[in-house]
Parts: structure tokens; sequence; C-alpha cells
């Protein structure tokens, strides 16, 4: 769409200056964190109102032009990519907390408001919003809610659907639906505002959404644990769960450590040198509770599940320990890692992780594993670093070779091929590796009921 | 269908002996706990595999004939009712618990397993199964699936919804769709698992559930509160859970005490009379959180909120404070009551709970009205009980009428028709008070893309 007519009779639709079709703009909007695909929307449109959003998508049925739902394009599938001409749709001025609720503890957003200002808000009510991962400070309530965004808490508190009380969406005719009326119960039919969450933008856009709060937690403690091998880690997390209810059970490798012990800017957990970490988290609400942990910790050590152990002793150890953990991402970058968000049941783990090690090991030895993720969830992030001598059109080619091994494995153990990050474009072409082909033709069914002409994010989950 | 060259066919898809015509057989399985739908199945069909549900449903799709599924028939919504010449699938011989898996702590059940099955199951494993309700002794894991079953102890572990890790289903089509292979994390797509949980049957048959089981709670502990009015159940709801996590908050009112307490096999709680009890619990883990507990009661005293008091101090109390709540729907149906299950969000109960008493009280001064319920979850339910002297034709030719003012309220409130019992046939022309016009077309597009030949359970949630 170049036709500069129609990009007037979208700017009749919002607010003055509120098309931008620039080429810094463009750019801009156009993509999401993943970078394989050149941004090419035709416009950017920033609406301030619902009714904005309907005339938007009528029009857009109308003249049959293609919608690319925007927040804080932090995705890493691609959903919010604009590569072929779309409008996107940023909800950028659809920011603000509309309504707090301290009865029912819910918070009533609208899409682009940014998860961190959720998080802030909840706590100046003396409230958490519980679902947090490393792109809360820009990531936006609409594309939680798209992609049903999980991170680390979720073995306590779940994925971002457990928090969504009650949705408005525009549904791709253009049609305003108001699902649950933030009702705890609701028996009524089928539970539509379920089909949007992680729908990624493909059957309308959420434009308002009332969302949970929790109580606070209390004082929240870490554990960090070496053990002698991966397989150790589960007893370990049985043991814990057995005695505590755990807000994260997260493990990385001794490369992922390693990495990240190689900035300079955090200490050590212990001195004992392992393949395999755990960190846990729980709520020492009493001095009871903590001993509890400490005897759990104990008993591991006597069966031999963990060499070594640390237990967070103030705030500033807590944020120390977790830092072991969250900094992996953003240190490895640095090796243009390939990376892959898979999961499986929690049982299947051990025995799929050592798999596909196995499988690229013998490959490619020359490539360096780093694991790390969500382990009390079965959430596991595969990273390969590129080799520094290898070329990167290299590395990528060999890489693809190795996502069908990975996606073949996933497919064997029953498992994800995308665990938190959605489809996108990125995974879609996979697809057939998690959901049947029967299964994608329910899916492809539902979107044409609520999307018939094909406007809503075309090529993302499906191929057009 | 009376053909008996219909039901010829049938038999060949079953085992020898699992079509039943007999009057007995027919009446039984024909109908569920609500009675007001007189029972009329062409028969009944116990298949024992998912492949003979796929051939009994391919085979009601080529003849055109309908299909009503069958659980523990103890829904109050006739949606398992079969009053037009249906054929009744009941899963009363697929109820084997199939596989029990201690590290995701997960139970594999077939549709026809009974909810206190399950329930004893996660004992006898050292876990817990958190849904109940006053039927879990004969309703079945498939059919809470059908009805999202709520219960008591959803203000701490949520509905059915929050349990099915994964579902097997077969389509109203005939096909067998395996649905989020009991994953924790899956982001691939629309999560169809979700539109099949409280969906009536309507879209397909559950023909097996993977489960998730809990830790069991510790020392379950109940305090019984009056108080002086309604409005002031609600600070002590805000009260308690600043400081606890409440496994249950009921309430019930005066009349409802004074009906249990007239068994006389029940003790009364304290001997101070309220028009109001709030019944709550919470898990003593530590004597420090049983103190919280008494601080806050103390707390609550002081503000004027509650009157009198008591807190379990054995099993055996707890057991005797619970059923002063459990035993209240049993107790009133001798006084043939007018029942309703609707819900509000948790801040607006009071105000719509008084408009009802003031509607009901102004135009049938002579009703007497017993409001229970879980109003921690925002759930209430509405008995009005027959007067004595009044003929029973009468009586519910008046609730009719009643009914109409109840539901506008909701609707004013902006609340459910039915909180927890569904829609089925008995609140199918009253579906437009708690789902927009629109958003019931798409229902009924969903609806379609599932069962295009309309043979899942016809007439429930919709008119045919």
């Amino acid at each position: 769409m170049t036709d500069p007519a129609l990009i007037d009779e979208l700017k009749t639709l919002v607010e003055p200056g509120k098309v931008l079709t620039d080429a810094d703009s463009l750019n801009t909007y156009g993509k999401d964190w993943t970078k394989q695909y050149a941004p090419a929307p035709s416009a950017i449109v920033f609406p301030k109102t619902i009714e904005q959003v309907q005339a938007i998508v009528r029009w857009a049925n109308e003249r049959k032009i293609a919608l690319v739902p925007s927040g804080g394009r932090t995705g890493l599938s691609a959903a919010a990519v604009a590569a072929n001409g779309e409008v996107v749709v940023s909800f950028d001025y659809m920011n603000q907390i509309l309504e707090f609720n301290e009865m029912d503890r819910t918070a009533v957003c609208q899409p682009g408001v940014v998860t961190a200002q959720l998080q802030q808000f909840a706590e100046d009510k003396g409230l958490y919003y519980p679902v947090d991962f490393a792109s809360a400070g820009s990531s936006q309530i609409g594309g939680n809610i798209g992609t049903n965004a999980g991170g680390i808490k979720v073995i306590r508190y779940g994925m971002t659907r457990n928090w969504v009380a009650g949705l408005k969406v525009v549904t791709g005719k253009g049609d305003l639906l108001e699902l649950n009326r933030d009702l705890i119960k609701n028996a009524t039919g089928y539970d539509l505002r379920q089909l949007f969450i992680g729908a990624e933008g493909t059957l309308g856009f959420v434009v308002e959404a009332t969302m949970r709060l929790e109580r606070q937690p209390t004082n929240l403690t870490a554990l960090v644990l070496g053990t002698p091998d991966f397989d150790s880690i589960m007893p370990v997390l049985h043991a814990f769960q057995d005695k505590l209810d755990l807000t994260a059970f997260e493990f990385f490798s001794d490369k992922a450590l390693a990495k990240v012990l190689g900035r300079g800017d955090v200490p050590a957990p212990f001195e004992t040198s392992c393949p395999f970490y755990a960190l846990l988290e729980f709520e020492a609400t009493t001095d009871e509770r903590a001993d509890q942990a400490l005897a759990t910790f104990e008993h591991c050590v006597e069966q031999g599940w963990v060499l070594d152990g640390v237990m967070s002793q103030s705030e500033q150890q807590l944020q120390n320990l977790w830092k072991l953990r969250e900094y992996i991402s953003e240190t490895i970058s640095h090796w243009t890692p390939y990376k892959n968000d898979i999961s499986v049941t929690i049982a299947k783990v051990p025995a799929f992780l050592k798999e596909i090690d196995a499988i690229v090991g013998e490959h490619y030895p020359d490539f360096e594993i780093v694991w790390f993720g969500h382990i009390g969830d079965g959430n596991l992030h595969l990273n390969i670093l590129k080799p520094d001598a290898m070329d990167k059109d290299e590395f990528f080619g060999k890489c693809a070779t190795v996502n069908k091994w990975v996606f073949e494995t996933v497919q064997k153990y029953n498992g994800s091929i995308s665990a938190e990050h959605g489809v996108g474009m990125t995974k879609r072409d996979y697809l057939e590796y998690s959901r049947s082909p029967v299964e994608i033709e329910y899916m492809k069914a539902v979107k044409a009921a609520f999307d018939p002409n094909g406007i809503m994010n075309p090529g993302k989950i499906f191929a057009v």
C-alpha cells in the first residue's frame, strides 16, 4: 500500500499527526527484537481510543489492508514485524491505567501500558503483578496478552493468561467484544477471552485488559545450588517442592555461569565449580520456613544431588544471585547465539536435554552450547554460540540444520517448539512439529470466524 | 430416532451389551439433577475407547443424529438432559486413571473418573486435587471440564480450568485432537483446550484429560465470624486477605444458619446471633500464622465488623464449622427453593445483594430469601423458599417473574447469570443478559467450526 489517497483516508480516522510515514518511523515501528526481517510497513497509526481502533479495522476491511499490532516490540518471533507494506497499529498512546479496584485487586489497563508500569502501580497499591521477564521495562500489556508472556515466576504464578480478568477486543471484523466482564466465575458458554490470549493479534486487537494483582510476596529468599550433573537437578526440584511453595526454579550450565562471571561485575555464588546450577526462590515468611529450606538443602547434599550451595541473607544477596541467571541472555548476545525456546513436560527434561546435546555435539563438535531456563516449568532456552572463527552466514546456515533436529526431538518428546516466545514468522513453518495438521485446520477455521478477510497480522502463526 | 435399524447400526460400534434402550436406562441416563425436563433419549451408548467415541460421532454425522454427553449427571442447568430423542453417550466405562507423573504432578484421567476418585488418588500419592464441591462423590471429570466446575476452594485454587494440563477431545466432526500435550508453557497459537473447557459438550467430547495435582494443604483451619450486616463482610475479607492466603471465604445468612441448626445434628458456632456469617479457611502452617489470624479477628471486632467468632482447634471442629455451610443446600431443598447461581465482581456484591433483596421483598414480602455462597469470588447462591401455604405451580410462576428481575439486575451490574452451573437449557434463553448478541454470534461461528452438522448436544447453550 503506497497509494497516498489511502494514507489520507487513514489520517481522517485518528487525531492530526497520528499517522507517520517517515523512513525512521517505518523502520522503528516495523520491527521487533528479531532482526532477520527487513521492516517495510506503509504507515504507522496511533489510535487513542477504542472507537479509533474500530474505525481503523473497519477501514482496513473495506480496503483489504493488512494490519500489524505493535506494542513494546520486544517479541522474539517476529509477530510484530511489518515486512510487507502493512499498516502498523501502535498502542503507544493508549498507555493509561484507567481504574483500580482494591476489593477485587484488579487494574484496568489500556493495551500500551508497559509491564514495569503495571508492576510499579501494583507496588504503590501494596500489591504485586507477578508476571516478570527480561523485557518488562518496555514490553506492553497488549503484547504480553498476545503472546501469553511467561517468564521467571511461572512455577508459582502461571502465565499472563492467569492474570487476565477481562478483555475488551476489537475483532478482525471491527466488532468490540467485552469478554468475561472481569468475573472470577462465569459459566456462560465459550470463554472467548482465552482465544485472544496468545493469538498474536491474528484474531483482533486487545484494546483494554483488566489485570489481576496479587498480595506482595514476603521476604523472598533465593538459593543457588551446584549439582554434579543435570539429572540431579530433578530430585532437588522435587525435594524442595515437597516442602515449600517455590516462586522460581531456574537452572543454568557452568558455561552460562562462566560467561556471566567473565563480566567481572557479579560475584561467584561459591567456590566449588559444578557442571549445573539451580536457582530457586521461596517466601521465607517465617524463620521456620527458612530452616526448612536449609534442612532440605542439607538433605540434598547428603543424597549427593548437591555439591555446594548458598542462601541469600539479604535483599542485596538476593539480587546478586538473580543476576547470575538474569545476565545470561544479555552476556551471551556477544557470541551471536542461535536461540531456541522449547519445552517438554518436566519429567522428560533430562533425557530431552541430553539427546539434543548429543545430536549437536556429534555433528558440530566445535559449537558451544549454553543451556539455561525455567526448569520448574519444563522450559529450556537452548543457545548455541558462534565459534569466533566461523563466518556468520556459515554459522546460521548450519544452525538451520540444527533447527530441524531440535524440532524433530521436540516432536518426539511431545513438546513445544515455542514455549513462551510465540510463533510469529520465525516458527510459522515449523508449527506442525507441535500442532497436528488437523488441529491447525481448526485453528484456521477459528481465525476465519474472527477475521474473515484475513487482515489481522497476516502471515503470523500461519502462512498467508 | 426410534428406527430400530439405526440402533442396530449403533450396536456394531461398541462392545456387545453396551447400547441400552430399556425404559429404566433411558429415564436414568436421560436426565441430570435438574428436574423440569422429561427425559426422552433414543438410546444410551457406553463406549470404552477413544476409537469407539470417534466411531459414534462419525456415525452420528452421517445419520444426522444428535448426541448428548453424560457424566455423573449432577448438573444443574440440564446440559446433560436428553429430552428430544438424542443418543446419550455415557462415559461410565471410561473411568480409569491411566497414568501418574510424580515429577509433573499430573494424573491422566479418562472422562468418567469421578471427582472424589481423583481426590482420593491424589491423596494416596501425597498430593491434592483442589476442585471440590457438593457433588464430588458422583460428578465426573469430563463433566467438570464441560462446565468448568468451581466450588468452595476457587478463591485459592481457581476453577477446573486451572487444573487441566492437557485434553484429548473428539470434535463434532469426529477428529481426535490432542490439545496442549500437558505442557506448562506452550506458545504455539490458539489454545483450543480452553474452548472445550466450559463448552458443555457442544463442540465435542472430552475423551481424556491430564489433570494437575497440588501439594496437600497443611493444617487447614477455619473461622466462622458473625457480622452486624452484610456490608461488614467485605472489609473482613479484605483484612484477612491482606494477611493470609485464604483457601476459602464463604458466607451465609442467619436464615440459612437457622435452617441448618434446625436439623439438630450440627452445633451452633457461638451464642451471639448475627444477621450474616463468614466462614474462612487458611493453612495454619505455623503458630505464627494462626496468631496472625487471631490478631486479624480481634482487629475486625475492634472495627465493629465482627460481633462474635470462633476458630477451629481440631480437625473435628473444622469439619463441624464446614457443615454449617455445606449442609445448607441439602437442608433447604425441603422448601422447594427457587435457586439461582449468579456472580458479580467482588466490590459490587453488597449493593447487588441489597438490590435483589429489595426487589423480591417489595413484590413478594411473603417469600423467604436464603443467601449463601462463595463471597470471596463474587459468586452468590440466591434461594427463595416456597411459603408452605403456596401451591407449587403458583410459586414457580411467580419465580419466573423474579427470574427476569434478577437477570436484569445481573446485567445492570455487569455480572454473570450463571457463575458455575453452566447454561444448558435452563439459562439458554437468558444468555443475552451476560453475553452481547454479537458475542453470541461469534460463539455460534466457533461452534460451527467444530460441529458443522450441529450434532453435539444441540439446544444447549444456544437454541437449535
